[in-house]
């Protein structure tokens, strides 16, 4: 079966997080990325650790099944390279800062008058006009997540912030670029033109939010109270071997079920915690009753009982743990990937699951400038055009490359 | 100019927040969705407070642009009305519990029988097969965030896991169903055929993860060292009156241009502080006296000294901040919307911006079956049909309501 996007094919100036999560969602599903890389050390990810013989493992999972080309785009020549190849594309994706495309001949407005159908997909930190990008400010996970109240909401009791310790922003507005580019396709096949999609991890903040944005336009509008935590949802306990999530609501009286399946008395008749609001205002006596008895089983015992009687718990595992998991195994969210010479590596996997045009990894991350020639080849260049802008430092990298395995 | 889904039908299942966040993205940009609703109370979320004038302001959020049908789908009568529409449907879409579609006689097989080009859309906790579907666990943004390593990646020093406050679960959950969805909408254009596509809390847990799954396959491979978290990437600090984040890296030493922006000694010629790895072993030590320095002005004096420095610092909002955000203003993040007879409310904007098929909010979230009649209408039944499943309770909901506004 082919994948929903063969064909597709996408020029790919992704850095860090955002930019290439969004083109390995695109290449898993078929789609032939082009990463563009500098010369020598290549994108930055490759150089966050940990790494295995020299190898970043950031950089393999969010860069399998793209081809790479190592151009210098600060040299004219450079750029030549790049008008050339956009004039084949349907898909441009960046996240540089704001002004940065322009600044290399590539704004939008020039790039369409090379190619209209192409769509033209760029993230930033938040936004690519108005007050920040005027500032160019740059753009970064932390930043989105001061700015849009995520930090703060995630704070400690004595109202210190904290920033969420995964890429939220980044890979949510990674979500959302794919999502643009995929609703300008399916526009495209109807007017036969591109166009410009933006998103930003500042926005993607605010959608991650969605829920709680909403209020009168008027501030004097009459709102009911924000409702405190529900200490039903989402409560952390101490068992014998470690800790389980409890969740229970959606019931006339979770709290009276979770007692049962405990075989503690019903403390839902004990006016402190007799309705939602009371147990919010009597959160960590309720907590301490709760953990009293939980730290009598082990985290095994007491999934297996809560599951039993319909009663959402689960362990709180590691990343290491989780992807052990054969849940996660199940769903294959864990890969493994030739990377030759480096051995065989295990990479997170394709979560959206399609059943007739499913995506795959085919390929593992390229090395640095590893397809420069067969894509230069491809579109038009002569050996000895190649070979003398590799002499001159304009392109990087070594011999085609044998694409296969996976 | 068109939305880019413009002319698509969704029949909307969804619940909560993974479902309906999907299908207000495809509303948004320009499909006819379709909200299943039970008679009476409706979809869930519409218990949820806080409330203005008894209309729940979370519901509000994610469910604007789309229409309500309230059918009663225990009633065989109910369940032929769904079968009527599927017939004309592009897309269903659901979160239920695994096995709950087929249990209405929903399942895929069935369906695809009924309209072979549908695209059947489901989101679950942990997938439609392995362990937990078979336990027919039911799925919530907590227990994935217990399963996938995300509460214990946020647990404090102590070592107390903590799920993240804000349901980045669910929204993943709803992103990565968009991209299914319009994936295989790509697909159909090429093979005329629908097919399923499925998603996981779970799964978009590991994906937002993507950056820390990759390992080599055999574990006694050597890996170099897990960096320690960077202290100065998102460190904390207090100012005279709030607080900042501050990220500074990708440059040789960042550390000192902290400091010379700060005013204070070149602490990188410190030897705790000389390396990244350094710097994290000393991260308290590193931390304290930077704070000394950053309590002595304010959060927008600070914002502004290290954005002319281009030092990456933001101040640390609430959500309630963050709406007023002149960007966030500019981006249009927050956006009025009728809402009749409640007045106007404010409720989230759109994340991804399309320069000529951009996608808007046209209504606000619909009564409990306010379409209920205006759809049985398109669908061909008549004025004394309708009236008699309206009387017998098998669908709800009062006169055709105008559509329009926003």
């Amino acid at each position: 079966m082919a994948s929903a996007l063969e064909g597709l094919r996408v020029l790919d100036f992704g850095l860090a997080i955002l930019g290439p999560s969004c083109t390995a969602m695109l290449a898993d599903h078929g789609a032939d990325v082009i990463k563009v890389e500098r010369p020598g050390q290549g994108e930055v990810t490759r150089t966050f650790g940990p790494f295995v013989d020299g190898q970043s493992l950031p950089f393999v999972g969010l860069n399998r099944n793209k081809r790479s080309l190592a151009v210098d785009l600060k040299t004219p020549e450079g750029r030549e390279i790049i008008f050339r190849l956009i004039a084949g594309m349907d898909v441009l994706v960046s996240n540089f800062r704001p002004g940065v495309l322009e600044s290399l001949g590539l704004g939008y407005e020039e790039v369409r008058l090379r190619n209209p159908r192409l769509i033209y997909a760029v993230g930033s930190g938040y936004g690519q006009r108005g007050p920040y990008a005027e500032r160019k400010k740059a753009g970064h996970e932390t930043m989105a997540q001061a700015l849009s109240g995520v930090a703060y909401a995630n704070g400690d009791r004595a109202g210190t912030p904290k920033p969420v310790p995964v890429p939220i922003a980044d890979i949510t507005g990674g979500n959302l670029l794919v999502q643009g580019i995929l609703l300008a396709l399916l526009a495209r096949e109807r007017t036969g033109q591109g166009q410009r999609v933006e998103v930003s991890l500042l926005d993607g903040m605010l959608w991650v939010q969605g829920w709680f944005v909403s209020r009168p336009s008027e501030p004097a509008k009459s709102v009911g109270p924000r409702e405190e935590r529900n200490p039903l949802s989402g409560g952390v306990y101490h068992t014998q071997d470690g800790y389980v999530i409890i969740t229970h609501v959606f019931r006339p009286n979770p709290l009276r079920e979770i007692c049962a399946t405990l075989g503690i008395d019903d403390l839902s008749l004990d006016p402190r915690f007799a309705s939602a609001t009371a147990m919010a205002a009597h959160a960590d006596e309720l907590q301490a009753l709760l953990q009293g008895r939980l730290r009598e089983k082990t985290t095994t015992e007491w999934v297996q009982i809560f599951e039993a009687a319909d009663v959402m718990c689960a362990p709180v595992r590691s990343l290491d743990e989780a992807i052990e998991d054969p849940q996660v195994v199940q769903n294959e969210m864990v890969v493994e990937v030739d990377h030759t010479p480096h051995g065989t590596l295990k990479i997170v996997g394709v979560p959206v699951r399609l059943s007739e045009t499913p995506g795959r990894i085919r390929t593992s991350a390229p090395a640095v400038g590893q397809h420069t020639v067969e894509i230069l080849g491809q579109f038009g260049y002569r050996e000895a055009e190649i070979a003398d802008l590799r002499r001159r430092g304009i392109v990087a990298g070594g011999e085609p490359a044998v694409v296969g395995g996976g």
